[in-house]
C-alpha cells in the first residue's frame, strides 16, 4: 500500500494505492457522512459496487446510481438524472458521491458532487489505468455536443482511492489507453522516466508491484505540476501534451471509437513532429512508433479532413484568441506551451496524417 | 458612487453603487478581455443593453444572449444553450461574461462563467433592487425540477457594477421583493438599521441617495458575514433568515406567480412566529406586519396543504439529516441555526397559515 498527499488551495487528500483496498473503503473515509451515493457505470458495478457497498458496512446510509458504460454518459441529460437521483436518495450538504470507475465516471460523478447543493464531498476510487491521470488534479467535466469537457469546473475529491485488484479485468485495449498517459508523464518529466517504460511490454502481464510504481510516478509528476498551477495558467498545460489533436481527434471519430489514450498516442506522434520542425531538433519519435506499434496501439485511423481537425483544435480550452495551442518539446522532459497559426499547422497535419496511412 | 472591496478565498473585487454607471463599464473592468459575451434577459435588453455595449466601445468584440425574463429561464435547458452560444461566438479563457440583470440573470449567467472551459471571469451589472443581495457572496445557480439553485457552486465575479439608474424603471413589485431582503438584512443586523428601514415608506419614490445607502448598507451586512463564511459552513447561513419557507412557497406556489421578496417576507413572519414560541420571547412582529400591509406584501396566499410545504422545507438544501434547518432570532440583530422536527413545523405552520388568511 503506498500513499501520496495532495496539496490544494482549499483541501488536501491522500492518493492510496494498494492491492484490495475496494474492501476497506470505511478506513480511508475522511468523516462520517449522512449518507453516501455511489456512481458508477454498466462494466464495473457487477464487478465491484457489491464490494464496496459492503466495506462501508452500514456506517452510513447507501445508495447508488448505475450509467451506461462510455464516453456518452458524460452529458447534459445523464447529468441531469443524476441530480434527480441524489435529490430522490435525500442526499445532504454532509454527503458523499464515491465515483467508482475510470475517467468517464470520475469527470461526471465529479461534476455532480461539485454542483449538487453547490458542492459536497467526492472520492474518487479509479479503476482503470487511465483514471491515474484524471483521478488526480480535480478537474471534473462533462461533454458539450460541440467538444469534450467544455462544462465543468475544479474540484478537487476528499481522497483517492485506488485498488489495483480491479485493474485485472480489463480490457488490453483499456491497458493501452491507459498507459498513454503514463508515456505522456514519462515525456514531460526527466528522461529516466521515458527509459523505464520504454521497456514496457504490455502485451505480457503486468505485475502489480511494477503497475503501483508506475502508476505512483505518473501520479506524482501530475501532483507536483498541478501544486504549482491548480487552475491551468500555466505549466499545468504541459499535462496537455498529445491532448490538442487527441481530443480533436476522439471527437470526429467519435467517442468510444477509438479510446482517449490511443488518440492521445497519436496526437503525441504528431507533437513530436511539431516540435522537430519547429525547433529543427531530432527527438525519439522512432523509438515511439515502435513502441506503439509493439503494443499494438492502432496508428491507422479513418480518412478525416485536416480542415475539420483544425477547426476542433482552435476550439480547445486551452486556445486562445482563435490560434492552436499545443505543448511541444525542447527535448524529453523539457516541455513548453506554443501558440500556433492554423495554416502551419494545416500543412503539417496533412503530411502527418498521410504519413501515418503507411504505418 | 460608492465602492466597496470583497475579500474572497480566491480573488477581492470591488462592488461600485452609483448613477449612470452603465455608460462607463469599461473603467471598471480589471483586465483587457479577448472577448466579453453579456448574458441578460427580455425584459433588461431593450432598455440597457446597448448603453453597456456602446460603454465598451470596442475594446473587446461583443457578442450577447438575451433569455426570456423570469425564473423559468434558470433551466438546464437555458442553461445548455447558453453553453452553445458561448462557444459559437469563440469564447476562450480570457474572455468575459457580463450578467446584466437581476438575480435571475446572475445566478444564470454566474453558473455559466463558472461552469464554462472550467470557468472564466464574470461581472455582474445587478438591474434590481433584490439583486443587491445575490449579486455579492459568489452564489451562482440554476434550477431543478425538485427546487430552486438545486444546481450550482460558489464562484465570486470579478467585480460589480451597479447602477442605481437602472432601478428607476422598476414594478412596484420588484421594488417590494427587492425590500424584502433588505429588511432581512436589518433583522440579522444590529437594530438602528431595521429602525431606519422601518420608517421607508416604498409607495412613495424613494430617491436616489437614500437607496444608495440602503443598498450599501444591505452588501455591508452581506460582505461581512460571508467574508467570514464563504462556504456556507455556519454563520452564512443567516442570511437565509425567512427563505426556509420562502423557498418552499415560491415552488409551490410556482415562480413568477409570488416573487422571490414576497414570499420571504412571509417566510420572514414565520420565522419570527416560530422564535417566539421557541424561546417564549417578543419580537416586533406586529411592526414587521404592519409594515409588509402598509407597503402592500400580498399576505394573502393561495391554499397550500402544509404537508406539502414541510416536505420542501426539508429538501432545503441546508437541511441537514432529514430536519427542517431554521434561522430565528433570539432578538432583533441576534439570529441563530436550528433544527427542527417537521411535526412541531407542521403544527405551527398549519397555526400559521390559518392566522394569515384573516389579514
Amino acid at each position: 500500500m503506498k500513499k501520496i498527499t495532495i496539496q490544494t488551495s482549499t483541501n488536501q487528500y491522500d492518493v492510496t494505492i494498494g492491492e484490495g483496498l475496494r474492501h476497506q473503503v470505511l478506513e480511508y473515509l475522511p468523516k462520517q457522512y449522512s449518507r453516501i451515493f455511489i456512481i458508477t457505470d454498466s462494466n464495473v458495478a457487477p464487478l465491484y459496487l457489491h464490494d464496496v457497498i459492503n466495506s462501508i458496512n452500514g456506517a452510513s446510509p447507501v445508495d447508488y446510481a448505475v450509467v451506461p458504460a462510455g464516453e456518452a454518459s458524460k452529458s447534459i441529460q445523464i447529468y441531469y438524472d443524476l441530480m434527480s437521483d441524489a435529490i430522490k436518495a435525500g442526499l445532504d450538504r454532509d454527503s458523499l458521491i464515491i465515483a467508482l470507475g475510470g475517467g468517464m465516471v470520475g469527470d461526471l460523478a465529479g461534476f455532480v458532487a461539485a454542483t449538487f447543493m453547490r458542492g459536497i464531498d467526492f472520492i474518487q476510487m479509479p479503476t482503470t489505468i487511465l483514471a491515474h491521470d484524471s483521478s488526480v488534479g480535480g478537474k471534473v467535466a462533462i461533454n458539450h455536443d460541440e467538444g469534450k469537457n467544455l462544462i465543468g469546473c475544479f474540484y478537487p475529491p476528499v481522497a483517492v482511492i485506488y485498488d489495483v485488484e480491479t485493474l485485472h479485468t480489463l480490457p488490453f485495449k483499456e491497458i493501452r489507453s491507459g498507459y498513454a498517459e503514463i508515456v505522456k508523464h514519462s515525456f514531460i518529466h526527466e528522461s529516466s522516466f521515458w527509459s523505464t517504460i520504454s521497456q514496457v511490454n504490455l502485451i505480457e502481464a503486468i505485475n502489480d508491484t511494477e503497475l503501483v510504481n508506475h502508476l505512483l510516478k505518473g501520479i506524482e509528476v501530475k501532483a507536483q505540476i498541478v501544486e504549482q498551477d491548480e487552475y491551468e495558467s500555466n505549466i499545468r498545460q504541459f499535462l496537455n501534451f498529445g491532448h490538442t489533436l487527441g481530443h480533436a481527434l476522439e471527437s470526429e471519430i467519435g467517442y468510444g471509437e477509438i479510446t482517449h489514450g490511443e488518440a492521445v498516442a497519436i496526437g503525441m506522434l504528431f507533437a513530436f513532429q511539431v516540435s522537430e520542425k519547429l525547433y529543427e531538433i531530432k527527438l525519439p519519435y522512432e523509438q515511439l512508433i515502435n513502441w506503439l506499434k509493439s503494443n499494438q496501439y492502432p496508428l491507422k485511423i479513418q480518412e478525416i479532413a485536416t480542415d475539420k481537425l483544425v477547426t476542433r483544435m482552435k476550439r480547445d480550452k486551452k486556445s486562445k484568441s482563435q490560434k492552436i495551442t499545443m505543448v511541444l518539446l525542447r527535448e524529453v522532459g523539457k516541455p513548453l506551451i506554443e501558440q500556433l497559426d492554423d495554416q502551419t499547422i494545416h500543412l503539417w497535419l496533412g503530411e502527418f496524417l498521410q504519413e501515418l496511412k503507411c504505418h
